[in-house]
């Protein structure tokens, strides 16, 4: 099957490119030092993991349960669910551990620790907890030097849950675009959660996680001494969101929406796309430093960018492009195709069900990945 | 099952506000003489389109010919794909013509009206096309005063595919809050489209259809002399987009995010929540005239909107709530449970693949819905 065949819109995953950014970060991995233990939230696709697995990957990370009971069905065991626990998730931890999950959970919370506790005591579950660090970025997690570091370690004390160690992301180093900036919140991030670690284990606590990552910091972090492990996602794929920060070239995305023109109004000066809001999602994350590309680039069917042509405005179904000038409306005739990179991938892939894989130009396969929650 | 028993996330539908909403459009329909064929884009249900029908809508639209067969084959069979068909869809609309769909679809280009007389003349499908018409929305369709219109009927003339009739969406009544402007938004659709037929019916075409709609406009026309139908969808559940322009209350807003606390951060003054980009969306059209929403407003489990709490910003599991103060950690702790109003309803309730219907504040039933393409 070739492109002019698909259904409009689909969403495109380049093997090759794949391919060569799971070995860029594993490289990254491999220099550093650290084990990769990649973030399926962008591609969360068995057939994805097991290319990182192949490539040197150890374990994965995932958003969701959902995900990590998709992986756990498709043979991937080592699973670290790296968004803060709750005591109503506890029972679904705990049937994907007793269906064979090595499942690491995550809090920053005394309470939801003291939860754990309990409720391995009461199921006889051996929960194995990380404790989520700031960093700076000021999402989750304790502050390295907080008093609460210690307090969740110790509650887990005498009970049947056991401390795996503590966990950061670097969530701000998507907010520079100066590969020093990001070089310098890499060496924060390992300093907050290295810190931690020490802490820890001076107050008798044995911490075998140490865990960072982010993409830009997993690609430009000049030493990571302390750390075990790094996690990354958006790598895989990359986007113009990644671009536009100097992490990635435009050529390294691996993502693609293919869509066909659908309409001419030239009174407005637009061509319409059957890929809108839904098919691109609603992500601006790029606007920071490039806010031309708008909804996302538009590509050649080869792949290869256009120049100046972007989805410029979207509605649900609708992606608007502001053409050039006259000559782009016999250029792009109504029913003709294009390819859109996304700007923020994990956003865009979350609308499919699916990947159509391309290879050489032509589908050679459709990997399924997993939605909701 | 109670709000405290879901998964969170979980999409919630209160099913007497859908009921009242419902009403107060199918009431603005008959005020104003025209049928109503509700736009299914934002609730993709089979179930909510029963309700629709059996309060007086007549057929319905679609945005997907995903949605055309879902619908078809839960037994409506009355469907306008109000999206610009392309040579490459004919054929799978003509196989839901096949399986007894009465569907009608769009375009505003002779190229592709020239395809659908080809298609249906080769695969002897009855085509019904409906030529888009542009009222001042700046998306699809041509001027009513334009040459196109008349060369699109014309290419119809001779073969198996009819002209059904005209069609325009007033997209632009969201950009204005002054339901006085909305009035003369919806004026001037009523007559870019009734002049398109006119000049058509003069040309010596049969118009059937005239077809008009966006949930301001038909709320807020004053008289629609000339049009047969009016479609619109969001009303049916309303969203803080719709709140913020001043046509409707936040009490008629149907939909909501149900989220669990997953974390305090007291050092950024924010309680996190399982609710991200992904579960909410990351649409912000409430913007331009509420920006204090941010991506939805938090509610009690009980739905009464919670003063001056609001995510204010997401990634990708994870919303932040800004605090007001210090008390706001101890009424919602780590592990309870709010719920978030979204701000584009059509873009939420596409992340799931069905709601949880309440009714007097318990889990009544489950409507499932399609996504995708």
């Amino acid at each position: 099957m070739n492109l002019s065949e698909l259904p409009t819109p689909s969403l495109l995953l380049d093997r090759d490119q794949l391919a060569r950014n799971i070995a860029r970060m594993q490289n990254s991995a491999d220099r550093l030092g650290v084990s990769l233990r990649p973030h399926l939230k962008t591609l969360k696709s068995a057939r994805a993991a097991e290319e990182l697995i192949a490539a040197g990957a150890r374990g994965i990370t995932v958003s969701t349960l959902k995900e990590a009971a998709y992986f756990l069905e498709h043979g991937i065991s080592d699973i670290t669910y790296a968004v803060g626990m709750v005591p109503a998730k506890l029972e679904r931890a705990a049937q994907l551990i007793a269906r064979g999950a090595d499942l690491k959970i995550m809090t920053d919370s005394v309470h939801v620790a003291r939860a754990v506790a309990e409720a391995a005591e009461r199921g006889g579950t051996r929960f194995r907890l990380l404790i989520e660090i700031d960093c700076g970025d000021n999402r989750g997690g304790v502050q390295p030097g907080s008093e609460e570091l210690l307090q969740i370690a110790q509650t887990l004390e005498g009970s049947l849950a056991e401390l795996q160690g503590v966990l950061t992301h670097a969530g701000h180093s998507y907010g520079v675009d100066d590969i020093a900036a990001v070089a310098r919140i890499a060496a924060d991030e390992r300093d907050a959660v290295v810190r931690a670690a020490e802490r820890l284990r001076n107050a008798g606590h044995e911490v075998s996680t140490v865990s960072v990552g982010s993409t830009p910091t997993a690609l430009f972090a000049r030493e990571l001494e302390g750390v075990t492990e790094l996690r990354a996602g958006v790598y895989t794929v990359f986007d113009l969101d990644q671009q536009s920060r100097g992490v990635c070239d435009t050529g390294e995305i691996a993502l693609s929406v293919l869509a066909s023109v659908i309409g001419h109004n030239r009174a407005a000066g637009k061509i319409l796309l059957d890929a809108g809001g839904l098919a691109l999602s609603k992500d601006r994350s790029a606007d920071r430093f490039r806010p031309e590309v708008g909804y996302g680039q538009l590509c050649e069917l080869d792949g290869s960018p256009i120049t100046e042509l972007y989805v410029t405005s979207v509605s649900q179904e609708h992606g608007h492009v502001r053409v050039r000038d006259e000559s782009d409306y016999a250029r792009f005739p109504v029913g003709s195709r294009l390819r859109i990179l996304p700007i923020h991938a994990c956003m865009t892939a979350a609308a499919y069900d699916y990947f159509d894989v391309i290879e050489n130009g032509e589908i050679s396969d459709r990997w399924d990945r997993v939605n909701g929650w």
